[in-house]
């Protein structure tokens, strides 16, 4: 058993009123209490039930604490950069004229699928040290880049080694990205193997606790997508969506319907959309960087999602097209200056609602009791200062099952 | 004399050529010829006119090597942050009601009027560094928290001192931000004193080469601000204004007319605006993470400025209010993924373009021969991977007249 002290303020993300300042959870001049790599015990020093003077003592030295983030939407294994590709796309190339000289995602696809799983490992452990150092301890990884059985299976258990390697926690994803190359005139051919081969396979050997489906313009139909997830679905996998993004195909409403944990992007939501998702129960995972990095000018309908009691999350979508950044906190900052979140929803929506949008039933995004005694710790003056900065790094040291892992 | 070798890529942002990509000057396998401060020469390192044998030679690593950062455009020198007022704002408070509870930009004025000069060069010293650590050289820093004629003298001497410091060359510029609280009845007396005592006390004791003015709702008006920039001008002062940026108030065409070197912000600047520009020679200062930071979503028109020759510099806008941030490669970033520049037009618009806006003609902001031999130094495979990245943080290390000063 050890004692956290010297919190001059601790967000618990536990706090159980109505708003969310108030499920922040505020204690100031806080102690955590952690046995066993969990959570014992946290609240207000002075009111500790438990004899803070007998038991070993870590002093943070009078920082801001917060649960360690969850990141709850990656693409983090992958291979090659986009930098040209960027830099074209910037110059007025369109994103057609890129892929068609084999730019784009097929860049990923090509660099991904030569990698070894070794190299891919190699390459993606550098991506989770800078998530540690900004506080993030459990990390959603897809798949999605391989677009072969047998290439999405190796991006799925490269995710796996990485959970075994730790410190992070890992929570994989199939997802169905685009139609592969190969399949373009023949999709549904892909989309059968999909369903009858890749879904029972993963689901079989537990590579993933989800699948994904990407539908929008270029990627699946929503007729296609309802296949996916319904296989997924019925083979016990939780149900995610890239839904309205660049274009409002409906397929919200659907993927609500089928059971949806959480969908992401959402820029074109509408409200039956909203509606549909409040239904379901299903969490909105925003993902502002990418939006910005494609100069795209929508922003998903924020206030709509709060009105209808929708849960936020926030994510990076690190990933090397369209969102390659490796700062939860600058998506953060994005999602409330630029997507009208408020702080207190961001810091909700990178810890426990992310948590939520991952099905994470240990208490992890929050400091409550039984928690993983996962710590984000900041060298701020109060918990506002947080996400107030673009660009700033908050974070000054990063524990894991109470055990100091960054920092 | 000495030799800097190990470039992959050298940009000296010089190239003569029609293109922002052929001004880059980009030149792979380079060397940089540094003598007294200065660059001797800078090319091809097979080209080298010198005997690379016989000199001290550095070798960089093979790294991409630009000139120095110039951030033209910063409100360096503040007391206190508004973190609280951040957190208000997103909540949805208006800017109204925060600045009548004292808040907003009442806040920094208060906090910067009662600190020391001491206090706040200290304050200043750790944001140069950060500065320093992105690459950034030369450093515009403006009054305008003051708004009393000992208080804005008080900043300026401020950064007289941060200049005779170093390590950074320091730009100073007399901000007139908004009409001081104490004349808000009786604007025309502080517009007066302003014209008759403030500027010509800057102009004698060369505490500023510019006068820059915020011409919008709520700070001053056209007439006014006409009336500042006359006065500014008649004292040999370089004249700048923040225009167009929260409204049109056509003010930027009447600048441009006045002789004005840059305008600053311009989401709202129409076409007789760029065309004013146009004539009069002004560079265009884009300050993307201010338009984001308010969550505006306005964009300059930067197509028009182009097509009209206008030279576009980007910059921090570092302050605390709609801009917190010391990262000029976000900045950078955005001006392409949200204003639409080109990353050939942001790099230049970082280092010649900005030296241009701040009228330094010393070949700051290029690595061409005569030029201060500032270098940035980025840990990047190419150049165009420079501003690939939401967040990211290229530079390995910073040189000011050929001395390492940051790592």
């Amino acid at each position: 058993m050890r004692a956290f002290t010297g919190i001059s303020e601790l967000l618990t993300m536990a706090g159980q009123e109505a708003s969310p300042e108030e499920r922040l959870g505020l204690v100031r001049d806080a102690a955590v209490v952690v046995e066993h790599g969990r959570v014992r015990w946290s609240g207000a020093r002075a009111a500790c039930p438990l004899p803070l003077g007998e038991i070993e003592t870590i002093d943070l030295g009078q920082r801001v604490v917060l649960p360690g983030l969850v990141d709850c939407h990656t693409h983090l294994v992958f291979a090659g950069d986009r930098a040209a590709d960027f830099e074209a796309r910037c110059r007025g190339e369109s994103y057609q004229a890129i892929a068609q000289r084999g730019g784009g995602i097929a860049t990923t696809v090509a660099s991904t699928r030569q990698a070894s799983r070794e190299a891919l490992t190699a390459l993606a452990r550098p991506r989770l040290v800078a998530l540690l150092g900004a506080g993030v301890t459990t990390v959603e990884i897809k798949s999605g880049y391989g677009l072969s059985l047998e290439s999405e299976l190796a991006q799925l258990e490269v995710a796996a080694t990485l959970a075994r390697e730790g410190p992070q926690a890992i929570v994989p994803t199939l997802l169905l990205h685009i139609v592969p190359p190969e399949y373009r005139e023949r999709r549904d051919d892909w989309v059968r193997l999909v369903v009858e081969r890749l879904i029972p396979e993963v689901a079989a050997r537990k590579l993933a606790s989800a699948v994904d489906v990407y539908c929008d313009v270029g990627a699946f139909s929503a007729d296609e997508s309802a296949r996916i997830l319904a296989a997924g679905r019925a083979h016990g996998l939780a149900l995610k969506a890239h839904v309205e993004q660049l274009s409002a195909t409906g397929f919200a409403v659907r993927a609500a319907e089928l059971g949806a944990r959480s969908l992401e992007h959402l820029e074109h939501a509408d409200a039956a959309a909203v509606a549909a998702m409040a239904r379901a129960g299903t969490v909105a995972v925003l993902l502002p960087t990418a939006s910005l990095f494609l100069g795209d000018a929508r922003r998903p309908p924020v206030a709509a999602l709060r009105e209808a009691g929708v849960a936020m999350a926030v994510a990076t979508d690190l990933n090397p097209g369209s969102s390659p950044t490796f700062d939860p906190w600058l998506a953060a900052t994005l999602a409330c200056t630029w997507y009208g979140l408020t702080p207190a929803e961001a810091l909700l929506g990178m810890t426990a609602v992310a948590a939520r949008a991952l099905d994470l039933g240990d208490g992890r995004g929050t400091l409550a009791p039984g928690a993983p005694a996962d710590l984000a710790v900041a060298r701020v003056p109060t918990w506002q200062a947080l996400l107030y900065g673009l660009g700033h790094r908050p974070i000054a040291e990063t524990w894991i099952a109470g055990l100091r892992v960054a920092a």
